[in-house]
């Protein structure tokens, strides 16, 4: 198909599309003789993965690119596109990170019996929000121990959940399908994870706040 | 305290802080007579909070500004406070929605009990996402029971979590206290729940897929 089809078919301009193409984001098309390029199902599928990672992963051009570098290497294990999704989702502070809440996140790790790298982004990101939950809530016990029974209804939701998907990833599929669909159960999952919880906790709320008084009069 | 030590207090430079009381965010400090004015303990406390949730909840200082003005305004019910907080955090794409996704959307909704206002920004999200995984999934089962089923282990563990989460919510304390919990405990804990998500994840890889080639050899 032509540019012009291949943006009707995924709903994105064609000025973004050769956009990414300039961008490397996306593959360059097959050179027809009329100074025109053909595209075929990959850079449908390209371009929907492309959106799904900006429009609803939130990340940038060049979040999505170091994603899909990586992606699209065929010597990268399964793990290193793990870590650079990973890389790309984590909102690590520029300043310096209390010394003392990454030991605090370290104990609540080693309480969970979770192995990580030192140097995982998600190590240093959970580390800024234990820091700034506690100067939040000044009257909170700022014990480990307090902070791991706090963690507790997260880690133990998250432990049932983190163990189910990864072992539902299909085993006997050519890498490049196993890598995309690790890539959207990385990046799009978290935000199917945030939707959900601000559902439950509008139903939650809706029943708890709102149902009395309803029924008081 | 003065503008200065307030700066020292929170690691938010001074130029930060005047600009977040140009726009507003920042209630002013009191006059004093050479032209200053005193800050205090409920500046150092919202400085936290506006950084908190620009910085680690990745909220624009817009949206951030329209979440601190529901939680300033003593009218506001609790339920206001949440639906400012979701509204904050929801990325609603700026095109028309798949009907085909919404009716998907609500069928998952009712399947599970959870009842939410039609213009839910969470709901119009969530849409989103289905279709775009829907997009990404070409092999997968389209119908309303595969969705509810594949979204089951998600869905099981956000029940479980928002109910702990709102009945965890103090009862006696003053209304500020209170909304600013309400806040945190929305915004942050999306953060905290990726994070922890993540380091899960990159546990279970290293044990699925490094382990046993390390032990191989």
């Amino acid at each position: 198909m032509r540019l012009a089809e291949l943006s009707r078919a995924t709903e994105v301009p064609p000025a973004t599309i050769k956009w990414y193409l300039r961008e490397g984001l996306l593959p360059k098309g097959e050179p027809t003789a009329r100074n025109q390029a053909q595209y075929d199902d990959v850079h449908v599928r390209r371009l929907r993965l492309i959106r799904a990672l900006v429009d609803i992963g939130g990340l940038t051009t060049q979040e999505a690119r170091a994603i899909l570098t990586v992606v699209d290497d065929p010597d990268a294990s399964i793990d290193e596109v793990v870590g650079a999704a990973h890389g790309a989702l984590a909102r690590v502070p520029d300043t310096d990170i209390d010394p003392a809440a990454l030991t605090q996140v370290d104990r609540f790790l080693a309480s969970r019996g979770w192995t990580v790298t030192p140097d995982s982004p998600a190590r240093v990101e959970l580390a800024g929000i234990v820091r700034a939950m506690a100067q939040l809530s000044p009257g909170q016990d700022p014990s480990d121990a307090a902070l791991v029974a706090g963690l507790a209804p997260y880690a133990d939701a998250i432990d049932q959940l983190a163990a189910a998907e990864v072992a539902e990833l299909p085993h006997d599929v050519p890498r490049d399908v196993l890598v995309e669909q690790v890539v959207l159960g990385t990046v799009l999952a978290e935000r199917l994870i945030g939707s959900l919880r601000r559902l439950a906790q509008e139903s939650a709320f809706l029943s708890r706040y709102v149902a009395p008084s309803d029924t008081d009069s």
